[in-house]
């Protein structure tokens, strides 16, 4: 059919795609190979219909530049490879009845995978003025990056998708999360070689070692070396053979290559490297589920293909003299003059009709019946697959009563307890509820003990595959917590969990999640979207639980110290984004439980690990995390006055801690000054109404805040956000903030505080400073507040602990 | 010496230890065992000691509760390992005379990596007060982890190190980045187990890919199988022997493996292996340079080692009963209640005593001569390699008259160029200018075309090593422009490169730089630490250029658009951050030009790839640039008023073009409306100057914006952070903001305009709507605004281009 490549790597690849394509001989017979190249074509066709084609989409005219889109925009380079992916799932599914879905890495992949959806029907059915028929086929050419219509890579809008194409290196975690605790699931997962050369991919190929053959699905990567990104060959397209097939083996891997430009042969080597791989994972699974083993068998090699075919095959050889299929010219639109230059739009004419659409189509422009040969029905459709649309299969966590695992307050202040140790019982009881479902894990970059929440291994230990040695604790090869030092990965499992409809917990140092701020960024952005879309099913939350926080990384020192994450997610899509600062035990445990009963959202959970008061009691901690913010009668001496004279605000554990400590100081020596105490643990709450479903409205802002008297705000992370969010409020130019401004070491707890001038002693100073009237009353206690400072930061430097005025201090019941 | 280890690891790699070990026979005498391994213990004797010891730092007494530090912090695990990776790269420098550096990536190394330093002097010259002496000593154990002293890991105060320990993942790139163009220069580079299971670590190792051997020196990866990482098994030191081999093998590296638990066998081993890496690395570095080879030689496979020892090895075996070395449990400090148990005290005292302390430091305590024997001096000694303390090497980059590159301007908004283009020119040039010093790298994930830097490839091409096919263009195996599609890698080269002493600029889409958030911040904090560091010496700054920003992702859509990187870095430590949005070519000239001959500070500059308007001409550019914020007076129509009736603001490209057109339509149709037009290009100089170095004082402020007029402030990125910047300001409550909020997808460059509310129209209606009077006054302007949005939007969704009357717009000149 087509001679020898552009990209030069048929020779150095030759040996191992005839090794490949002799055993296909067997696997398809040439009318097989017929239907599935009519599929092919077809998508091949439709792509670059959506590509360029404003009208005349059958091609019953002659081109003319009126039927060409004025911006020309998408990428054709990778669509015909995941096109020929798209064709031979379809076969497998249908031979097998083959319950799979498909993750599509590379970036700008959604033509082909939108025609891959309309030919199966499932797009129709979602959207039925793009119906299978040809005014249908003009609404799918005409919608592609046009506005209001659908973006150019994979996305929420495509049908069977789970992954956005357009950041790339999240698709091999997505699909292995995908997999994870869905044993009769296949995931096959499209990895792009531009993609392949970021960090979260290259560490994410040893996902493998994490899945269960017992009772995970599994995951077929599908390398694809077209051998070019934008405009650079790819790393991996251009190593010697040998060290990609190591590389690959490294991974855990045994590769099956498939590389070619004549469709027919590759056509027979993808079939046969299909059922190949199809076939050793059923090996796989069915030696450990069987029953038969004494012993669990040791963790196989897994199957995966790499598939290397030209970028941009079946485009345009030659355009202006420069070779395009097969290079990186072909990455977005080959022909990108079709307007202005006629030979441009003669080319892409010669091209569209290379793939016969009057054999692809029929009159009314549905597909004909060869076309559809291989293409499964109803659900085992790609794009219906309800895992894709994983909201559809959820199910609801069992989540026991609150008042079994709450802490009984007394008194407020008086207990210390490690907020993230009790929350782990919980977490161990929702682990053994769903011993059964599976369908909850807890996952983190090696915290999960160092956050203290190693009560849940008592009913999933952590998943281990490989060697164990009698050293080992809580290792488990079925075990639903999953640990690996790659923040990426975890994400990206979880997201893939979540996005397929299961539950789960991130468990991070507060300082690292960083690392995935563009993860989470994509993941709201599919959140918004999504929510736009009334045929995707609402999913279970992202949820996180940022411990080991900035105030109590005073041993790790700066570079463990970083609050930001919030207010990076607080910049994103406000309905999708919950902030929780839960400022005791309780208090955890009621916004966790309220987390893992919602839906469609980010929510983001600061708290320490560290011994920390308790303040409320369970029924008080849930009607204050229920209200997200409220006054602390108790802490402030109001005493029934109109309004307070200060208004000590305080959202976190630590600054709760050093407004109390400051509110004592208060009672003790300015016994007349009547102070208010709010804690706030839902930061959002102070955002407007309008601009955040939990905002509060502008009365019930100043009931609580006071409009005009001085508020000094004490705020785990950096105090400017805060006032981000309060900016609208009448009284904010009485708004003081007081957080973290980068002014972090190795220390002391009370240091970190000190240094940040977040400590109580400076709340007084601030107090004395912003009510009017104090400074002149109260100068003396404001040299003592200083001295007290001073005082501690000698006695720190000197012994290396804090006071123990400070350690040992307590809500001073009299 | 010892017997097997408790990790179960050494029947598995016996075979390869014993094979390495037969070829290390000849290299050590039996008296450099000695001395190496005295060197070793010393480190290990200091190492533990500043984990425990406040006092008694020689052990002239019995060990007493008050000798040990009330709170024990820090990391033995790693320790010595570190330790004896110190210890033998010693020796191969004296042995080589060898210019050589090391990066120590695992976590918490630094009682490992001050402990060498010390030994060799280096450290008490930094630090008179910790001198080679008993009181030296104390001060040393002392100050780790000390509230005022040193963090528990390697940190921009310990000598010879460029690569903070505390985020892991980084250690290769910034090995790498160490290594390009210094080509005598050896970066040995530690990598642990657990930071090799991150993302950005395991791309990292294709870096090799990248390095020239005619022009660049070299990494030795030395990768440390310890087992575990907190408390779990890394996934590394469980694989299968044979599974590893290949990873590596994969990676293009030949390694070499020393395994082992006893000492001597290991420094045997560890010499040889480090002799056979040395002479691999002289043989391919020889056969690039001598010009003998007729054609570049293909890419060699690098040696590395694969160190694999216990963790926590020669500390407690066993702790309480249950085992401690080898294993997960001397990840931190083996014996933690060494004050309150006595038996834990009498297990310390055993342990630090078992290094025979008395034959490695004399009467006054400083280190004996076998000690010392491989020690290096001067400034080969790894605390005071001057590539670690890059300040000391930075050549100023020549940079050439920016007139030189200036574009004509006569007319302001009336000529299209695109700035990032012109720019290239300017790049080209100082390429071309560095072509011998070799000390001006671009890095990029594959968008310097994309970004339009590509004029750059005139003088530099793209560094490429492996196969090169005739389609090809501007792959060179000798360029200075580094592309790979990892931000991380991009990143963590560049700060190897700055950090050496070098210069560079990475450019980046907008969006995706989130995925370096994490890196940033912990480059930011090493800033900010040496700031105060004075034998630290200032290096160059970063430089980000974001293109192909939110505004111009239209073809791209959602999954492209996020500004959010500036509030990112606003958030850090304000003397190291600076972040510019100069409006059109001329000022990105400026600005860049000013970047460059910076030194210490992270510069973000955010710039349009796409035709954008000039407006100022060079000369006013850098004076505008210089001010960082102005009056455009030809703009406005203030003509003499006292105070203008309202302000336009404007920061960033697309916000001016949006800004300028809105004051056209408002000369237009309110002659007599006083508009003021002001163009920020220093987002910094908003804040208070208390805040931040550029900050303006409130005069400056007020100045410009006024104390009392409403201000209409067209931002380029999140609207809230102008508030989060101008809180403060008298005129506050006046400032009212438009800019991005999270309205995105594929449509045309004005429809992303409207959708968010910063469209010329939609300013104008902002300007009635806020100034005094002008809701009567123009009600009928208003509508007709009200109506173009809606004329323009339903235009957009027909046709799928923007108006002519929008595509077209210039400023009018009558």
């Amino acid at each position: 059919m087509r001679d020898a490549p552009g990209t030069g790597t048929a020779a150095d690849s030759g040996e191992r795609a005839a090794d490949s394509g002799e055993r296909a001989t067997g696997t398809l017979s040439d009318e097989d190979v017929r239907a599935l190249d009519a599929h092919w074509r077809a998508a091949n066709y439709l792509a670059a219909g959506q590509i360029y084609l404003l009208d005349n989409p059958l091609l019953r005219e002659p081109l003319t530049p009126e039927h060409i889109k004025p911006r020309l925009l998408g990428h054709w380079g990778t669509s015909p490879g995941l096109n020929l992916v798209y064709t031979h799932l379809n076969r497998v599914i249908v031979e097998r009845d083959l319950d799979a879905m498909c993750i599509w890495g590379p970036g700008h992949g959604g033509p082909a995978v939108v025609a891959g959806s309309w030919l199966e029907g499932s797009y129709s059915e979602i959207y039925p003025d793009v119906a299978q028929d040809e005014p249908g086929m003009a609404r799918l050419f005409k919608q592609f990056s046009f506005p209001g219509g659908v973006p150019s890579h994979v996305a929420p809008e495509t049908p069977g998708s789970i992954h956005e194409g357009g950041e790339l290196g999240y698709s091999l975690a997505h699909a292995y999360g995908a997999a994870f605790d869905n044993p009769d699931l296949v995931v096959a997962c499209v990895v792009g070689d531009g993609e392949a050369e970021t960090g979260p991919l290259a560490t994410s190929w040893h996902s493998n070692k994490f899945v269960d053959p017992a009772h995970d699905g599994a995951v077929l990567p599908i390398l694809h070396l077209n051998g070019y990104k934008i405009a650079n060959p790819t790393v991996l397209a251009r190593l010697p053979e040998e060290e990609l097939d190591a590389l690959l083996r490294g991974y855990g891997h045994d590769p099956v290559y498939v590389t070619g430009d004549d469709p027919e042969a590759v056509h027979r080597a993808l079939a046969d490297a299909m059922d190949r791989s199809l076939d050793r994972i059923a090996a796989v699974q069915r030696a450990a589920r069987d029953g038969s083993a004494t012993a669990p068998p040791a963790r196989q090699p897994w199957p995966m293909i790499v598939l290397r075919t030209p970028k941009g095959w079946t485009g345009p050889r030659e355009v202006d003299g420069k070779p395009v299929e097969g290079t990186w010219r072909a990455h977005q639109v080959p022909l990108a003059a079709t307007r202005e230059n006629p030979e441009h739009l003669r080319q892409l004419d010669r091209w569209l009709r290379s793939y016969r659409p009057e054999e692809l189509f029929d009159e009314r422009g549905a597909p004909r019946e060869q076309v559809l040969r291989w293409v499964p029905k109803g659900p085992r459709r790609l794009g219906a697959n309800p895992h894709a649309n994983g909201g559809q299969l959820t199910r609801s966590l069992p989540l026991p009563p609150l008042t079994e695992y709450a802490v009984p307050v007394e008194r407020p202040g008086t207990e210390l307890r490690e907020p993230t140790k009790v929350l782990g019982k919980l977490l161990e009881r929702i682990m053994a509820d769903t011993a059964e479902s599976r369908n909850f894990r807890l996952v983190g970059p090696d915290e999960t003990a160092s956050n203290r929440l190693q009560a849940v291994y008592e009913a999933s230990g952590k998943n281990w595959q490989d060697k164990l040695l009698d050293t080992d604790e809580d290792l488990d090869r079925h075990g639903r917590v999953l640990e690996i030092l790659s923040e990426h990965t975890c994400q990206g499992w979880l997201e893939g969990y979540l996005l397929t409809g299961r539950h789960g917990l991130f468990s991070c140092y507060e300082a690292f999640v960083h690392i995935v701020d563009s993860m989470v960024n994509q993941h709201i952005k599919w959140l918004k979207v999504t929510g736009d879309l009334n045929w995707r099913r609402p999913i279970p939350s992202l949820n996180y639980l940022l411990s080991s926080h900035v105030w109590r990384q005073d041993h790790n020192g700066f570079s463990h110290q970083d609050p930001g994450f919030v207010d990076h997610v607080l910049n994103k899509y406000p309905p999708a984004v919950r902030v929780y600062l839960p400022p005791d035990t309780n208090t955890l445990l009621s916004v966790t439980d309220h987390a893992l009963r919602s839906r469609d959202y980010v929510n983001v959970i600061v708290a320490g690990k560290q011994p920390t008061f308790d303040w409320l009691d369970m029924d008080q901690a849930i009607a204050h995390c229920a209200r997200g913010a409220g006054v602390w009668d108790w802490a402030g001496t109001e005493r029934g006055s109109a309004s307070p004279d200060v208004v000590l605000a305080c959202a976190g554990d630590v600054p709760t801690q050093e407004v109390l400590a400051a509110a004592a100081l208060l009672r003790e020596h300015l016994p007349d000054l009547a102070v208010r105490v709010v804690n706030v643990v839902d930061i959002a709450r102070l955002l407007p109404s309008g601009e955040h479903p939990h905002g509060m409205t502008d009365a019930e802002y100043d009931a609580l805040f006071t409009a005009d008297r001085p508020v000094i705000f004490a705020y785990h992370g950096y105090p400017w956000l805060i006032h981000r969010l309060a900016y609208r409020r009448t009284g904010h130019a009485h708004l003081h903030v007081r957080g973290y401004k980068e002014q972090g070491t190795t220390t002391t707890p009370f240091d970190m505080v000190v240094m940040n001038d977040l400590d109580r002693f400076r709340l007084v100073m601030d107090v004395i400073d912003r009510v009017p009237g104090l400074a002149v009353r109260a100068t003396a206690l404001r040299q003592e507040m200083q001295d007290a400072r001073q005082r501690h930061h000698d006695y720190i430097r000197q012994r290396g602990t804090d006071m123990p005025e400070v350690a040992d201090w307590k809500w001073p019941y009299e």
